[in-house]
This record gives C-alpha cells, sequence and structure tokens, in this order.
C-alpha cells in the first residue's frame, strides 16, 4: 500500500533530539513538533473549526470510542467522513478507541479476539477489536489511523506489562491486515509500560511492521513525569529515525518541552481544554486559577505577557464572573487562551529549533514557569 | 437635565402604525424597529460581543438585579461601567430590576419603600427601591436606564392592577428625582395590565413626568397573544408620538411583527438564545426542534433558506449530534442561527415599512412561519 502520508524531517538539532519535520498529510502540512487538540466528539470543546485553526491548529485528534458510541459510524460515512461531518478540512488523527475502552467503559472483559464493554453513555454492551477499531477509522476517515492497542495501567507488574505489550503488538498485526484503504495512514503503538526490555521488544516487533509513524503509548497515565522522561530517553532511539514519534496523552507545557527535547513530533492531550473549563488558565508565570475568589475585582488581563483575543479584550475579573456565573463565554475564553498559549508554545518551540537555541528557550520558559 | 438620546421618527407607515426610526445614544445609533438581545449576567449566553454586533445587535439589554447581585455593582463601577467591564461598545439598555425582583426573587415583601426579597442564587436577603434601582443603573452607565416598576401578574384583579399601576407611577416620580447623570436616557414604564383604563391613567401620569421613553410593561405574561396586541392598539396611541415605545419581555417572530404594526419601536426577549439552549431554532417555516429524534440522520441545514454561519457550514444531524452529546458549539450555533433569524427579520421588517410594503411583508411571513 502506498503511504498516505509523508514525513520529512527537515532540521536536526544537534544538541538534542529535538526536530523539525513537515507531516504531509492528503488534508494538508502539519509542521512538527506539533500539538494536537482533542475533538472527542467530533468538535474540540466550546469551538468552531475556524477558531480551532486561527489559534494554530494544523492537525486535531478525534476519538473513535466516543464517535462509534455517538452518533455511531454509519451516519459519519452518510456524512460523507469525518472532516465534513464537523466541518473540519484540515488533517485529523483518530485514535483506536483502546485507551478509552480501558479509561471510560464499564465491566470490559479483555479477550485475544477483542473487548467487550459497556457504554460509558446508556451501558450497552458493545465490542471492540482491532478489525473494528481499523473499520470504524477507515469510515470516519481521518488522515492517520492509529493501531488497537491494550494499555496496561500504572503501576502494573512486569508480567501484565508484557501480556499487554504482547498482545497489542499481535493486535497490530490483525490492524494492518485489516486495511483497505491507501488513504489513511497508521501508526503504530509501543507499550511495555516502563519496562525498559518490553519497550525495546515492543517497537522491534512493531518496527518490523513498517507502521507510517509510532505512538508511545501508556505514558501520562498516573506515573512520576521523570519515569516517563526515562521511558522516553531510551524508547525515542529505539523508533526508525524518518518516521513520526507520537507521545500520546501529553499536553502539558512542561511535558511539551521535555518531549521535543527527547525527539517527540506529535503530542494531543485534554489538559489544556479541560482545565480551561474549570477556571484553569496558563499563563508566562505559570498556572492561575481565574474563578480563585482573589481574582474577583483584579482588572488586569489573564496573562499580560499574551496577546489572545480573552487577553486583548476582558479582564481577570470578567472572566471570573461568567465563570462562576456559568456562562459559557467563560469557558470559550479560557479556552482560547489555553489554546493559544500552547500553539504559542509550540510555535516558540520550532524557532527556537531552527536557531540553535531550543536548549536555552527551554530553560528559560521552565524557570517562569514554575508549575 | 439635557436629553441623553435623540429619537428621530424617519419614516411612518400610513396604512398601520408601524414606523422608521433612529434612536441615537451615546454610544451611537440604533435603527427601529430594533430587537434588542439579552444579556443578563454581562454576556449575550454563548456569544462574544463581536458576534452580537456581527449579528446585527446595535443595542444589547442587560438586567440589574442580576448584576447588582453578581458579581455586584462595585466592581462594575470599578471597571469603568458596564460597556467596559464587559466588552459591548454599543448602546445598552438596563432593566430596573423591578421585573426579576417580582419573578425570580424568593420570600419579597412589597412595602411602599420598595422591595425585601432573598437572592435567587444563595438566599441573602437584599432590598431594592426606586432610589436603589436607579443609583444602579447610574453605576452600571448604560445608555438607557428603566424605571422601578411593580409588575402585576397575569391574571390579576383590577384591584390588585391598579395598585400595582399607581405604585409604578409614584416610584417613577421617585426615580427620576433620584437621577444624577446627564448622559443616561431614563425610560418610565406603563402598567395596568389588561385594564384598559388603568392604561389610560398609567400613560397619562407618566406623559406628565416627561420620560426619555416609554415600556409596556405587564404583557407577555402569560396572557393570550390576542390580549396582549388589543392592549397594544389602544395603548400605543397614549404615548407620546415623538418619544421611543419599547415593548418588554417580546420576541417571537409573530409578535415582534404584530409589535411592529401596532407602532412599537423596541423590542427585548430571551426567547430566541434560551430556546436555542434547548435545540429549538426558527426557521422561515417555523420552529424546528433539532435534538428530536426525527433529524438525526438529516444531512440539510437548519433552514435552507437561510446564510447564518451554522447553515452555511452545519447540518441538522451535526447539530443534533452536538446537542444530544452536551457538546457548547452546538448551543452555540443554535443561537447564532436564532439571533441572525431575529436580526434578519428586523431588517427585512425595516425594509417592508421604508418600501411601504410592511403589511404584505407581515402576512407573507406568517403564512410561511406556521408556528
Amino acid at each position: 500500500m502506498p503511504a498516505a502520508i509523508d514525513f520529512r524531517v527537515v532540521y536536526q538539532d544537534p544538541e538534542t533530539r529535538a526536530r523539525l519535520g513537515v507531516l504531509e498529510t492528503p488534508h494538508g502540512p502539519v509542521r512538527t513538533p506539533a500539538f494536537m487538540p482533542v475533538g472527542t466528539q467530533a468538535t474540540v470543546k466550546t469551538m468552531t473549526p475556524e477558531e480551532v485553526r486561527a489559534l494554530g491548529a494544523e492537525i486535531i485528534l478525534s476519538n473513535t470510542y466516543h464517535l462509534y458510541l455517538r452518533p455511531g459510524a454509519e451516519l459519519i460515512r452518510k456524512a460523507g467522513g469525518l472532516h465534513r461531518f464537523m466541518g473540519w478540512d484540515g488533517p485529523i488523527l483518530t485514535d483506536s478507541g483502546g485507551y478509552q475502552v480501558f479509561s471510560l467503559a464499564a465491566l470490559r472483559k479483555i479477550e485475544e479476539e477483542g473487548v467487550t464493554f459497556r457504554s460509558h453513555i446508556d451501558g450497552a454492551e458493545h465490542f471492540l477489536s482491532p478489525e473494528k477499531a481499523t473499520a470504524i477509522q477507515e469510515v470516519l476517515g481521518s488522515d492517520i489511523a492509529m493501531a488497537f492497542d491494550e494499555c496496561a495501567p500504572y503501576p502494573c507488574s512486569y508480567e501484565q506489562a508484557r501480556s499487554a505489550m504482547e498482545r497489542t503488538t499481535r493486535w497490530a498485526r490483525r490492524c494492518l491486515e485489516a486495511r483497505t484503504r491507501g488513504d489513511q495512514a497508521f501508526f503504530g503503538i509501543i507499550q511495555g509500560s516502563i519496562y525498559r526490555d518490553l519497550r525495546e521488544e515492543s517497537a522491534k516487533a512493531l518496527g518490523v511492521l513498517n507502521f507510517d509513524g509510532y505512538g508511545i503509548g501508556g505514558l501520562s497515565v498516573g506515573e512520576p513525569k521523570d519515569i516517563m522522561y526515562a521511558v522516553l530517553d531510551y524508547t525515542v532511539p529505539l523508533i526508525p529515525a524518518g518516521k513520526p514519534r507520537y507521545l500520546m496523552g501529553v499536553g502539558s507545557p512542561d511535558c511539551l518541552l521535555e518531549g521535543v527535547e527527547r525527539g517527540i513530533d506529535l503530542f494531543d492531550c485534554v489538559l489544556p481544554t479541560r482545565i480551561a473549563r474549570n477556571g484553569t488558565v496558563f499563563t508566562s508565570r505559570g498556572k492561575l486559577v481565574v474563578r480563585n475568589a482573589e481574582y474577583a475585582d483584579d482588572l488586569t488581563p489573564l496573562d499580560p505577557e499574551c496577546d489572545c483575543y480573552a487577553c486583548r479584550r476582558f479582564t481577570r475579573a470578567y472572566l471570573r464572573h461568567l465563570i462562576k456565573a456559568n456562562e459559557i463565554l467563560g469557558i470559550r475564553l479560557t479556552t482560547i487562551h489555553n489554546l493559544h498559549f500552547i500553539f504559542k508554545l509550540m510555535k516558540n518551540i520550532r524557532e527556537a529549533i531552527r536557531e540553535r537555541r531550543f536548549r536555552q528557550y527551554k530553560e528559560e520558559f521552565l524557570q517562569k514557569f514554575s508549575l
């Protein structure tokens, strides 16, 4: 099958593993390192597609598990695919539903054939398998599909981690065999928890299968950050250098910087949008909980150094009022601010790599941003 | 005190009482007949000020009762007034809190001095009077303030209606005496329920006080529409012809047309935005409950004749999905659609009056729009 995407590393930082790349997809290019905002239910929460694009998103992620349950793949097929259904004409990466089945669904039963589970929406019984997750993603028509994996929890025993990793490899083969579309890229997911030999075995086995790119799964699931960084240190070099590397579920500013330094090209995370809806924003000096009483009559912007719409136009006091009064405009504005913050960070990261000052940029950023 | 606003009738329909006007305010002109969207808590729900403006709003309404309780007038004073606090630089009309005290607050005690009530938010005891409602509105800095009135419920006895109307007149005098700002217009509110002689008495007494404009209160509170129209038929001619006439709380398409025909210049209502959040939209063929199952796989726009953002870009099936999944984008889009619908209706109404075909336009619209 010809590759649906083309990935080129355009610059390799000589000091770190950080690199600049361009990922060409059927729906346009993505400059990497890139952050993918999450459109779980065929919408990046609170935002129109135009707003998402204007903030700097070049690719978004959407969730197979959620869309399969509601509104169902059949409707999205009728609508002409996910891009048309949701009005986003840029690239889309869909996850496989593997992670959601393990983290959201109830009463799951994992067998070699697949996973039987109950919907978190209405309790109805469903079944997902490598073949079915692949077929659904083909119907969704994402630019990049992910293999159906078993994600081990943290902490988990070596035996548990090995079993999940080995099953993930077997399922990855079945996913590839189930593919029928040539215009959709397919990424494998490296598992193995925090065990180095398992990560090595996983990367090697999936590497043989020649995926279009590789996700690193099973991280950011509760382990200390230092452990995550250590896993990245030894896992990233195991991935073929010419393939995109995607650190799944990571999106805090410090983790983005540490991931980029270790050679990650793609990230996704609900964090920026989720904390926004709880009234928490990123600023150049760290997190700020704007719903707190201390901002009740603070007539300064969320971040005086920010030039996003929310900061140009509104005060902390107004945003706090909106959030306390459950006004939707409040969480629209904090969402805009946080996504602007993350996309600006990614842009600054790419510029710093290009100008051979990534490490310096990272240190200066983290010094100010004391989480 | 010099008038803060200037109202000119620029065209009087020869066939009906419908008229075109321009209301000049300290924050710009308003072409009438005009609909004022409601920004109860210093935001038109789900919308940015720029979006509200782009949809066609030239003036918005905000609620003194709500803002007094949260975030409080003191904060808005510190922020430089309501316009600056909420980032809306166009005209604002504030109601007086009278209606809300009677419809929302708990345990109210009405005395000649004012109304003691408990907040619907936290149950705390508060007091509003003509003087206090006037002072708060001066702090908010709206372009048009409303007199603090007693709004009788429907149905109510003649004696009840008379008592509320007479108190409203006495309170109106106290409001005027309490005014200190020359840059804020002040409207009286004509009460009298469905009793013609009471409406006449109210209009006459308030007319003597020479308000900058007149609200017609106590309508759209549960009475049959025919009764509302009959009250308008005999009340509007009692208002000085050169003053703006404001039908409070009215905003369904049919009532807007009937109100304009009877000489109304200003309207406000939460209806278009409230039903939008429940998944109901106006279309050229009447209301459509897009959250209903029958639209689950309907890939047409909300209204094929509409050119709003929601209709240009998204299908009924997608909007239904968003609303069923509690996605905020869904109610943003239905809100955009409904406000677009109402502002376009008002624009069409003004054009039809100008072109001497208002009655024809009204009949054609209502024939299609069978509520």
